[in-house]
């Protein structure tokens, strides 16, 4: 599990998610970059310019049998695909998928505004614009959802509710790692399932890992010419 | 394991692959229906009609916590849907998820040209019409892939080598359930990740259990008004 | 006329219509199924699996010169194109095709809101995204179309109305054969051409009967391979 | 039938396959525009600028129950639509929506290789790009179809055969009205159904007229507020 | 700088923006069609065909390095590319443009109802269905823009701001050259960047001349084989 | 002039080409990162987000009126127009946006394959994925391109002419600015125009300027919550 910002409490519950939902036999590893070594939460273009490169030095240097980068933004996904052979997925990605497997359409629910055209963007490369009903930001800053006194879980829950009675979705995709631990209640408040991306990735990833498919290294995405400074190489 | 057509042997081979690729504490079971309940093979647009309604039967005759609908045409996926709260995969759209997550493209083989016309429908709904770079019928009759003595598995992987050397294909997606028992060998052959749905179900069935999405039983998937003769219902 | 439900007062009344806007020459046959030969009405996807069974079998039992599927879902239409190499025309694609000569934008205005998602892979699969601007579900059963003291009628035509005042609509599409009786006063009160799928089907398959344009048997749509029970074949 | 270039040996030709096509009952007129009022063949942008303009004006000038125009490239059809509350179809659209109710996918065969633009845009417009497989210039001149001794013929031919050999077309849309006299014995040959735009729009327009939809006169296609020179409005 | 319509007051207009956003050492001539050789405004598809002849007999009697065609509908647009080698743009395409390098997002802002199929239409032909999240029209004749009196600026002002605030609108495209001494104002009320696509095109035309790119005169925009009258020709 | 890359040779031909196509009255400045802070050139997904940072302090250092990102991936462009409220133009979308207002079809040739998907991504996002054609790579590294006796440019010809004459492209889109220098000879060999981004892009960004168009500073391109170690801020 690579959450490629450095709040550490964050990183705790993207691991605690994950052996949640791992199967017997899955041992979990979730890691974060050292403060200064990425940013403190990723929610602007910058911040994940900055935290692609913490993905691509996290990734090279775990010897994993794969991959869940959480972060939503899914960001620095094509560089860690060109890291390693094993299966690297996003959670982004991964909840989207998920959803289109449990209903014909779903929403995203996110927290800033101005994450959302990133989220357009992800929908649109993974094919479902055609799924996907509506986006909303609930406005709460990423690290707010590691805030016990914050009203982030309500904004969440009000957004999840209205995604379900005014565009008719069948499931709701939750648009931060940050808001893992609030997917039971969710689920419940909205009437339908919502879908958690570190969740779904660790089944992914595992269902992969179990089947023997990794990261297709064909051209694309075979081992890059060279290493920017940090990222441990051959 | 709901496989609509009638073939024992591809039943046992389906129900095979499954309990390899499954983790532990996952069991397995496969069904196809009695002779003269389903088509012998599914070949075209009348075999899946008929497969429709075999899965519905079959689906709604189970207490299984997933679904896996073995046919690649995917036939009978919305109604299956709509007959169970558990999650429903079918081959062909499990296989295209995981393709995706392997690589940026991929290449369907599959075994008559008739069927290209559906494969290519469920390409379009999943929304993978982007991620789909070729389609090929090897023109073997989906029998004959249990066979031994057949040129089956030679003209599949013939194919499988083209789609990569001049589609510059990904990975490759294998279009019938009856292919499960090639797929290591293919792998081999065609350099690249050669996709089994069969295996690709299982494992997106298993994490949806785990994490506890389901169907979404809203509106479309809920409960339908009536049973058509032979499926069971409460 | 093949009507996939057994209500024979919905299947009378479709050839009326049908015989009224049939030119002089064209002889029209409505046929629906036995009892418990098909659905009662197609009402979800467990439905139109079991209409597309009654579809295959009256399709192939006949001797017309060409056939119009009277079930908005078109349920059975790739099927039935397998079984006579006449022209098989469903209602929902007639309309839609006849929508889009009349104005460049068209609502769907339909029964159930369950239905709304197959209405939605149809017009995908016809190519009519860019031009269907909106698809409403007035909440009423199909048989209550056949009620004289339900609500239906008004309830369907506030919805054209909404339909025209708010998504600027050019013409409305009718989600159901049972609505054929409606037409003529829907069109009156919404302004714009309200379209029957059953008149425009009537229309269309005609026209391809004179210009001796049947259904391509090249490959996908030829003859298939075996037949289900009870669709007779030679 | 408003053919928009001068030539009356084509506008002649055109009106007998309409006539042959129309059911009793119908009445057919074909014109075209006196010599110096419209291009002498339409094989440019320049050229359906115009033909727009003398479409437009023998549509105004005409009382007919319904309008086919007669030119591929279906130019001035909007124009068109906003001069009559009649139906109005161009041949090209006729036939791409009649191609796409005989088969999934179908090739268009045309004159020159400069207008295969322009079928590029209505094909889009239109919705069809994903059953268009493929377009082809035969490069023979408009006029070439007139002349008996010209190889214009064999040279579609071969184009057809090659669409269904290669591209695997369902079906072949003529892409000029002056190729109506060939299409039946390019279906002879080609194997598949050919269509014929004028026969195709002749079929949708007199089923438009007796089910009484004509153009949507709502807003844009309604009554322009200025007319060009040579345009009759009232 | 060609004017489709006959009003001086807005040829004048178009010129002084011309010149202001103009580097120097580019010489500006902005032209119109006499009374009667074009429609006073542009606001049907009939005023467009009329516009596209008019549009083809300016091009083709200037000896301009570079064209800007200074309607949003873009009318004669193809013909006038076939009709010189020199680079020619029109202002709906190039407000388009200019939009998506300036936000993700923008909002199209025209005259008249009726005239917002033919923007749709240009939206999808120049790729940018994706980036415009509304098309709005202020119900104003387009010569009301040139009436000082008129209630025009403050009507589309109303809407410039609406765009921004319920559609999130990065940007707003004015939809009529008469907007052009708008634009300054409607930024400031806005809050965003209203991009006139007269000064648009200026600036695009303006680096194709110097970068030394104009009209491809592969097939499809080679000279004509033959010209309407009025059109002066080699 | 913003290089990503580390070579001062590229760097300084990016500069000269700018200057050449600039208007009177432009200054120009080319810079790149120092030998370590960023890729010596970008031939992969890792190479990108490397360069992506690098862009985000060359951008954030610089007082410019507006950006060009010199790098065919328009790495870092979404955090680039974070940083600045002045226009920010890559050089791929440059070159594509000019290519379709020349032609209706282009063409992009490349360096590496490996880069082919990242093209793609591009032309799906700006909205041009009617538009290209194809995309070829000539198998040359972005260095060779700097190496006087490397046989690139033939390898770069030879596909440009391929274009041309196989997939009907109108122009050609170079896809690196280290072939700016290629441009002239060509366009001379391909007998299209070959579309040059560096020189496209500086047309495209002093246009904006000259119009007072910048980068929309609503929501997601606003200022960012906190920024990378070495990008300046304020």
């Amino acid at each position: 599990m690579i959450n490629p910002n450095t709040s550490r409490a964050m990183t705790g519950k993207i691991g605690r998610t994950a052996r949640e939902v791992a199967g017997p036999g899955v041992e979990i590893e979730a890691t974060c970059p050292a403060p200064g070594d990425g940013p403190a939460a990723v929610e602007s273009h910058t911040d994940e310019a900055w935290a692609a490169l913490a993905v691509a030095r996290q990734v090279a240097a775990s010897r994993a049998d794969g991959f869940v980068l959480a972060c939503f933004g899914d960001p620095g996904l094509d560089a860690a695909r060109e890291l390693t052979p094993a299966p690297v997925v996003g959670i982004a990605e991964a909840a989207m998928h998920v959803a289109t497997l449990s209903g014909r359409t779903f929403a995203v629910v996110t927290t800033l505004s101005r994450t959302l055209g990133r989220a357009h963007d992800l929908v649109r490369r993974y094919g479902f614009d055609d799924a996907c009903v509506a986006a909303y930001a609930a406005d709460v800053p990423v690290l707010a959802l590691e805030d016990a006194g914050s009203d982030a879980h309500e904004a969440i829950a009000v957004l999840c509710e209205r995604a379900v009675r005014d565009d008719g979705a069948d499931t709701v995709v939750l648009g931060c790692a940050g808001m893992t631990d609030l997917c039971a209640d969710l689920t419940k408040r909205a009437g339908v399932p919502v879908i958690d991306g570190v969740a779904a990735a660790v089944g992914l990833v595992s269902g992969m890992v179990r089947m023997g498919v990794g990261t297709s290294k064909r051209d694309e995405y075979a081992r890059p010419p060279r290493l920017p400074p940090g990222v441990p190489g051959t």
